[in-house]
């Protein structure tokens, strides 16, 4: 089958590459539409140390198990099911797991994949391709609810006006909270106010230690400084963004205000399946461009330019 | 009268220190007895900036104010009761505050001391002078269960055998929590075989990120790198070190391992002063040596030395 991966030099497409084989409890998916992330962008950089097909954001038709025939989106980790964590009820976090696309697993930006069933969610016919494949990225917004309390009226400041913090205001409006996006780019700054969506230019931004819960989704190191800089004591700093490299941060107010912060990762797939379902979340002005599976690796470039969004990849 | 300062280049005794007064609302401190904190040795390298009295561990004899003639002793911050945090219920946090001996303030390495009356808490004749002056550090150990909740019979790894590390095994120990104390110091950890508390030197101590909860008081910028190694994922680091060098630090696994930090800073004085009657702190431990006020640039020397523990001042 053809596939885009990434060979530890560089993307390329194989036109070649094998099938993959499901094991016992594993599903093969058609792919019918994949989305690229900010994670495989890093992952062509070397995070995780990846080589093989890219991609974990997807929706396609199971080719069998009992969803066969039906369009299904996956959750990307795959747990052991035996090991302490996945005991104690924290399959995402299984010690031992595989990652769609991320860690031991082919991904998504392929013709076909494969995944546990027990990881693939029905969906509705009412959701198109297009909304589909933000499920997971959807999931990961979402999951903020599962480890914050965010009660309706709430101002939640969003640092990041990229992939995951546009869907992330999204999200904040849809439980009726009140988001404000500070960002950098007038383009995507934009996209917020025809939605609707409270933002801010960052150069405009004033730091004044008073946001209660600021959820930090920029994808670079300053955004925690930044955050760190704008929440008020004892507020909660939700950290989406996988911060590496830290010189110069100072942790020291984290203890002086009793700051919280919550790292974030992976969340509910069916809640974000659900939230597609009634219309919450419009996808249509986050999607910048689409790809043939042909063109994968020049959809990754395109990824990676400053105004993109999100860039669709179809098999 | 006498006391003890940072002149912003060294500390001395200075022998006709101006006496303290009080504004409207606050009280005269006889100090009886003070204690050196690491924050103290901090500010002496230039942390805060501060100059003046140093000092804010202390139990005293209020002379004036509803404690007139009675042992007291003090939380720290001074609020100004009338900005956006005092308002919200944070006086702790106050965007004017004087902290006593740290920030604005004369601290408690002196005869007396100028605290707001509020600010006292009366203590009762079977806490001497000795276990009452552990009152500012207790609190800050029992504000950990105002911001984490910790069950009986819950493990909790306290990184560092120190003043605050001792200090937060003996309250989890209260609290009939399991403290394991990771520590260096062969004879602090000598001091918790003593008290029959589990501990383990650092060099035997294995990351297994297994841990639920690790309380992180080693006052050192190791010190979150290392709770980040033991936590296990979705587990809770309380963050007591303010760690201003950051150089190196992977916070990474935070957000892939949805690790919950907690900053955690000064706790109640009352709750303190309760633990201390109820004979649940053994501090004579803990006592390195006392020294007169005249000594107290010596005491400060013998409280960086490292295997001291809390070193007192007597004026």
């Amino acid at each position: 089958m053809k596939a885009c991966i990434f060979d530890g030099q560089r993307v390329r497409l194989d036109a070649a590459r094998s099938e993959p084989q499901p094991a016992a409890g594993e599903v093969r998916v058609a792919v019918l539409l994949a989305g690229v992330c900010r994670t495989d962008l890093e992952i062509v950089k070397g995070y995780m140390r990846f080589t093989g097909v890219l991609g974990h954001e997807f929706v396609g038709e199971a080719l069998g198990g009992k969803y066969a025939g039906r369009r299904v989106v996956g959750a990307i980790n795959c747990p052991c099911g035996l090991c302490d964590l996945c005991k104690a009820g924290l399959p995402t976090h299984c010690r031992r797991r595989t990652v769609l696309g991320i860690f031991g697993r082919d991904g998504a930006l392929a013709e076909r994949l494969v995944l546990p069933e027990a990881n693939l969610f029905a969906v509705p016919d009412s959701v198109s391709d297009r909304q589909a494949v933000f499920a997971e990225p959807l999931a990961a917004a979402i999951q903020i609810g599962k480890q914050v309390s965010i009660e309706p009226g709430r101002k939640v400041v969003v640092l990041g006006d990229g992939r995951l913090g546009q869907l992330v205001a999204q999200v904040m409006r849809a439980w009726r909270a009140a988001p404000v996006v500070i960002g950098r780019s007038d383009a995507k700054l934009a996209i917020l106010d025809s939605l609707g969506i409270s933002n801010i230019h960052a150069d405009h931004a004033r730091p004044a230690q008073d946001a209660a819960i600021i959820v930090e989704c920029t994808g670079t190191a300053d955004g925690l400084a930044m955050a760190i800089s704008f929440v008020r004591p004892r507020g909660t700093i939700v950290l989406k963004s996988t911060v590496a490299d830290t010189a110069g941060l100072d942790l020291a107010p984290i203890v002086v205000n009793e700051i919280t912060v919550v790292g974030s990762r992976c969340g509910p797939m069916a809640d974000a399946v659900a939230m597609l379902a009634e219309g919450k979340i419009e996808v249509e002005p986050l999607i910048t461009a689409e790809f043939p599976l042909d063109a994968a690796p020049a959809a990754l470039a395109a990824a990676a330019e400053p105004d993109a969004i999100k860039v669709l990849v179809r098999p």
